[in-house]
């Protein structure tokens, strides 16, 4: 009989999503009048800016005309649309990334799972905690881990704790490793690298030979200057990482699905026989082989996110998002409970107040507030004591959740 | 230092398609007022279907409305494309398909590559020469062959010859397999399957508890009424097989981007222990952790394939693409080359005249028609002495072609 893949019976039952909705929809159940406001899941709720829906309609009508009707296009993305990646997200700020090292994909969360196919299956890899899911459960598909435990953690993987006493920032490794996920702008903690704290893992991987897988879904939210938005701008970095990127979260593409990955040329690994080899061909492989590119309509659509109106669109929906999250920081403040994040992040990370549990938390604001988040410890055992709560919604929507808070905190 | 999958050092260098463009840039080179036709690859031409054009329009003006706007969607697809699915495509025809048993995605590309993540990496795996070599290419990448030798053949899978002595149909295999991929009507030979054939299939499969990787792309070309469209015609297929399908060549969708892929919620497979788990929940974990759902605009395209002004549209276009196989095979069978295929497929498959081998007559059709075709022997050895001519293309361009190869070989 076939055999199935039997790493996929060690992933633990998608613990985290599925238990808020089973919690939320029993209360709502017992509670139908309650007027629920949701600020867990990280998703976007403004229309999409309409630059790009200008460019998509164009391009529907692209489809209708013989003489501009696309067909299948280069599964590496169209040149127009890597070219303008390249231009203003990396070359615009000093970076050295040609538009032939873009990769265009329908979204982060398959390019930074999908990367492990061009890796070897005997890597030591380190993930911070708390972590986004994603990166962890594609391990275990893919048979890099040994079995989890009651707090989510699994065998082989190493653990970088991110906690207020680190201002959550990931401590370098105390052994070699060889795969080095990163997110800054993080998800769930909402904290940021400095170009000192990037330095020093780009350091840390071209001694060790290490790879870095750069997650920087969040960059737009950045809002201190001095950050950077890009591995790319710290020197070394062509020679070790790899960076993901997605219109999801900038240009409020979560339903429309577009997002690039930067393969640096530069970028080496190791064979068996202990021969280096260029990265770049392998990911050009892949996809060649296993995708035939985004939509001609949607990669439009996120060329126009390029354009002078795009631009002032993304910037305004943006701020809309960073606006709330400096409600959500000031109210919850107001009334002594510790936040971080939410200030280059959509993110804001709570420190539960007296103490409480994760889930604790999670069930008070829901009875006494009616209000939805994430609770930290979803993300990671380090998560708990802590919760997420997500700055996409309506403005109503978080005055009014901040307003039930601080009430039912005070 | 990094390692990365050795396996992909195995792949050889996409032999087929760079090979043919390489020879065709040099003709064009030294022959720059030589009018080329493509009748190469398989991409459609015509404009995409009104109704499509309408619908994703629509859906685009929807992403402009606050309440209209669509976020993050079901991985798995919207349940409004999914029932029209199954209703249209399956139970329309007999098939006992339901909604939820549908995963929508980007592309046949990416999930006949993407299933071999749920399955285990001892299987025993059939294929068929000719085949379409992503079959071939994915289980070289996932470490499930050997090296491959000078006609393109991996050692540890085994070959399952479609010849005209066999009339193109795979023999079952002399030994017991556990993945056989099977592609019906057939890329590239055009070839179809009957039930009673499929009926051995299934058979043998339930025999041996092998799972069948059912590639039903071109099903939209099958014109004699007796064929079966899915192999969930077949009794006992909800036990043994996954089928793939495509908007690709059914509604002109290759630059549009959506596919779906059944998975009978019967269908089982085996653990290390030896336990029978289901598969369903594997394929569901998969898309829900590494993929995030195709475009809601692309999706509302999709559905209005199959509104009444829809199903006309595509109707059309695939009885113009079947007039363009019918020209090309009518033409060759005139000055006496034998073709097969093109009556339910949108390819032709011509036996090469005079013994020559694939690429001696690609190198004349070039030289002398200025026609480019894709030589047989680059879908496997089997495919020797064959040449694919794809129906997909203006009519023009097609009567061009066979009007040159007619004098040419006349």
């Amino acid at each position: 009989m076939v055999r199935i893949n039997d790493n996929y019976l060690k992933l633990k039952a998608g613990y985290l999503f599925p238990e808020i909705a089973r919690r939320v929809s029993a209360f709502a159940e017992a509670n139908p009048n309650a007027p629920i406001i949701r600020l867990g899941i990280g998703d976007v709720t403004e229309p999409l800016p309409e630059a790009c829906r200008t460019a998509m309609i164009q391009s529907v009508e692209d489809m209708g005309d013989r003489d501009r009707f696309k067909g299948y296009g280069p599964e590496q993305g169209y040149s127009w649309l890597r070219e303008a990646i390249a231009t203003h997200d990396f070359q615009k700020r000093g970076c050295q990334v040609d538009a032939s090292e873009i990769f265009i994909s329908d979204g982060s969360k398959c390019d930074t799972g999908n990367i492990l196919d061009i890796l070897g299956s005997d890597n030591t890899i380190a993930v911070t905690d708390p972590v986004y899911p994603v990166y962890v459960d594609t391990n275990v598909m893919a048979g890099h881990t040994g079995d989890g435990d009651d707090t989510g953690k699994y065998g082989g993987l190493i653990y970088l704790p991110m906690t207020a006493e680190n201002n959550f920032t990931a401590p370098l490794p105390d052994r070699p490793v060889d795969l080095i996920y990163l997110c800054f702008p993080n998800n769930p903690t909402g904290a940021v690298a400095t170009k000192a704290t990037l330095q020093s893992w780009v350091n840390y991987a071209q001694d060790h030979g290490s790879l870095i897988l750069f997650d920087a879904a969040y960059e737009a939210y950045i809002t201190e200057p001095s950050l950077p938005h890009s591995i790319y701008e710290i020197d070394g970095a062509r020679n070790c990482a790899i960076e993901f990127r997605s219109f999801s979260k900038t240009a409020g593409f979560t339903g429309t699905r577009c997002a690039f990955t930067v393969v640096p040329k530069s970028l080496q690994g190791k064979t068996r026989d202990g021969q280096t080899t260029d990265i770049w061909p392998l990911w050009n492989r892949r996809q060649s082989t296993k995708f035939n590119g985004v939509s001609y309509i949607i990669q439009r659509g996120a060329e126009a996110v390029y354009s002078a109106s795009g631009q002032t669109q993304v910037q305004s929906l943006i701020q809309f998002y960073l606006e709330n999250a400096r409600i959500i920081r000031e109210q919850l403040t107001s009334v002594g409970i510790d936040v971080y994040g939410g200030i280059n992040a959509p993110y804001v990370w709570v420190k539960t107040p007296g103490g409480l549990s994760s889930w604790d938390f999670f069930d008070q604001l829901l009875q006494r507030c009616h209000v939805v988040g994430t609770p930290g410890s979803g993300f990671g055992a380090a998560g708990e004591g802590y919760f997420r709560i997500s700055a996409f919604n309506s403005r109503a929507n978080v005055e009014e959740a901040m307003a039930r808070i601080t009430a039912a905190f005070a």
